[in-house]
C-alpha cells in the first residue's frame, strides 16, 4: 500500500486538518468530536444542512460546506459511519431555530446513526427533518444496505436543498425539493480497479487485470457483475441504459448530467465518457441542460467513474445554478 | 492497461469533444487542428493569453481557459508538443490587436514549436510576447530540457498572467508580470507510482511497491533519486525543503501554497501533504497567505504529488485574488 499518509489511524484527523487550514476563509473544522461547519454564525431564519457518511468519499460531504450548500458535515472513519456524538453537535452548530435538514446516504450504518442524533436533538427541542438518498440504480439491497445505495446523486440533492435554504425556504419546503431531487435523480457506476482502505492494508476486492466491476458502490462492496474490460464507449452504454430506464426519461426532457470520478481516474477519460453518456441521451431526444464532470463523490484511490442523471424542472434548475462557494463546488 | 478510452489514436480528440459539449459556455473546441479558445469574441485591447502543451496533463491548459486567465489552450498528442500549425490559428483567435503573450513550459520541443509559430505570426504582423515557465526545481536539465522544467507553477502564471491582461495592462506589462511569477515560483513532485501513455500501452518507468520518485518530472522522465517508501510527513519535508531553499525564503514573506495531485491520488492525501507542507512553512516564519490543493498539472493516473510555493507580493496578491471563470478554477 502506497500513500501520502502518516499512521493510518490518524488519516481523517490529519486530513481535517489540512483542509480546515487551507479553506479557514469557508469552514471552521472540530477535532473532538469531528465535524466541520460553515464559517461564522448560522443566518438567522435560515434551515440548517447537514449530512455526514464515512470518511474516502472526498470531496463529499466537507468539501461542499459553504454558501448555498452545506452548513455542517460529519465525517466518520474511512467507510464507515460517523457516530450520533459527532453528529448531534453537527446540527446543533447549524441551527439558527429554523431547523435542520439531515440528508443521509442510504447506508444501515448511517441511517441508524443519524436517526439516534435525531433523538438527541428531539429531546433539546431541536427541529431535524431527514432524507435519505438512494439513487444507485445497480442493485436493490447490497451489502450494507437494505435498498438502494446513495452514491453521486448526493451532490445534486446537497446543492439544491442548500440553494433552497439559502434563498430562505422553511423546513418543510427544503424538505421537500430535496425529496423531489431524490425522486428524479439515478445513478450507476464502473471500477476498472479496487480502492485500499488506509488501516486494512489491502485491496476491497479482486479485478483481475482484463475485467472490471459494473454497478459498483462507492466503498468496494460488490456492484451487478464483473465483464470484461471494453471500451469506454461499451461501457458508458451499460452505465447510462438502467439510468435512463429506470428514471423513464421521455424525449423533450432535460437533465442534468453528472460524470463522477471514483479518485483515480484522470478527468481526460471522465470527458470520453461524459461525451458518450450525452450522445447517448441525445439520441432518445434527452436535453443535457447543464452538466458536470470531476471527482465528487470518490473512493479513495479507485480507478473508475459514474453516470448520474437528474431529471431537471424550471425550479430544479433555477436552485442548481444559484450561487456556491465551497471548496469542491463554486460558482 | 485498462482506462476508460476507446481507440487510444482518438484519446485527446473524444476528450476534446466531451470537454468543449460540457463546457461550451466557457470555450470552443476546434478539431483540426486541435486548440481550445475561449467562447465569444476577444474583447477589443485586452492581451490574449494563449497556453499549450502536450496532453495528459489535465485540467492544464484547456481548463484554464476563460474569463481571467487564458484566451486559447494548444493541447499536443499526449505528453508530446503542440504542433506550430495547431499554436498558430491560436495565436491568431486570441489576438485582439493588443498582442498575444504565449506561456509556455519549458521542454525543448513546446520551446521550439512555439518560437515556430510566432515566426509564422510574425509574418502576420501579429505581436507575440513569450515567458518560459521553468519552477521545477528538482533538476537543473532533463531528458527532456535544457534547463529546469515546466511543471504546476504554471497555474499561478497563468492565473495572474490573466487577470493582468483582464484588467487591461498591455502587452509589455502582462510579460512582465508573468515573468515576475515565474522569478518567484518554484516547485519539487514526488511520484509513488508510474503512469501509461494511452498508445504506449505499458508504464513509463519502474517503481517497485516500496520506492517513490523524488523530482519526478509531469511525463514520468526520471526525478532525482529513489528513496524507499516513506510517511506523508517524511515524503513532504523532502519536497518543501528544496523549494524554500531555492526560492531563499526569509521569515516574515507571504506565499501562496499549492499542493498539486498527479491525477491518481485522493484530495485526501494531498491535504495530509498540505498540512505539513504549511507547518513547515511556519517554522521558517512564512505565512501562507493564499492556498490551492487539487489536481491542476496531472500526469495522467499518476499517483503523487507536488508542492508549489509562490512568493507573494500585494499586487501578485491582487491578480490572484482576482475573478477567475474556467472549467478547472473559478472564484
Amino acid at each position: 500500500m502506497k500513500k501520502l499518509l502518516n499512521d493510518p489511524q490518524d488519516a481523517v484527523k490529519e486530513t481535517l486538518e489540512g483542509f480546515g487550514a487551507a479553506h479557514a476563509d469557508l469552514v471552521t473544522v472540530h477535532l473532538d468530536p469531528a465535524y466541520v461547519v460553515r464559517a461564522g454564525e448560522p443566518r438567522a431564519g435560515k434551515v440548517g444542512l447537514v449530512s455526514g457518511g464515512g470518511s474516502g468519499h472526498e470531496p463529499l460531504h466537507a468539501g461542499f460546506v459553504g454558501l448555498g450548500m452545506l452548513d455542517a458535515a460529519v465525517p466518520g472513519a474511512v467507510f464507515t459511519s460517523p457516530t450520533p456524538d459527532q453528529i448531534a453537535p453537527a446540527f446543533e452548530a447549524a441551527d439558527s431555530g429554523a431547523g435542520v435538514l439531515a440528508i443521509v446516504k442510504n447506508y444501515t450504518g448511517d441511517v441508524l446513526n443519524f436517526e439516534t442524533a435525531v433523538e438527541l436533538a428531539e429531546i433539546d427541542d431541536r427541529q431535524v427533518a431527514t432524507v435519505v438518498v438512494n439513487d444507485d440504480v445497480a442493485v436493490e439491497d447490497s451489502l450494507y444496505t437494505a435498498g438502494r445505495r446513495g452514491v453521486a446523486g448526493t451532490v445534486a440533492v446537497e446543492k439544491i436543498a442548500g440553494a433552497a435554504a439559502e434563498r430562505g425556504d422553511d423546513l418543510a419546503a427544503v424538505t421537500a425539493v430535496a425529496q423531489r431531487v431524490i425522486d428524479n435523480v439515478r445513478t450507476m457506476g464502473v471500477a476498472l480497479t479496487a480502492c485500499t482502505v488506509p488501516h486494512v492494508g489491502k485491496p476491497s476486492f479482486d479485478l483481475t487485470d482484463d475485467e472490471i466491476e459494473i454497478g459498483i458502490g462507492i466503498h468496494g462492496e460488490p456492484g451487478r457483475h464483473k465483464v470484461p474490460m471494453a471500451s469506454a464507449d461499451e461501457i458508458t452504454d451499460q452505465l447510462v441504459a438502467p439510468v435512463v430506464e429506470d428514471l423513464g426519461l421521455a424525449s423533450g426532457e432535460e437533465v442534468l448530467l453528472l460524470v463522477n470520478g471514483m479518485g483515480g481516474t484522470p478527468s481526460s477519460e471522465l470527458y470520453v465518457v461524459y461525451r458518450r453518456a450525452r450522445a447517448l441521451l441525445s439520441e432518445r431526444g434527452v436535453v443535457v441542460a447543464r452538466s458536470l464532470v470531476g471527482n465528487y463523490v470518490t473512493s479513495l484511490e479507485m480507478q473508475g467513474a459514474s453516470v448520474t442523471v437528474l431529471r431537471l424542472d424550471p425550479e430544479l434548475t433555477e436552485l442548481w445554478d444559484a450561487p456556491v462557494h465551497t471548496a469542491a463546488l463554486r460558482w
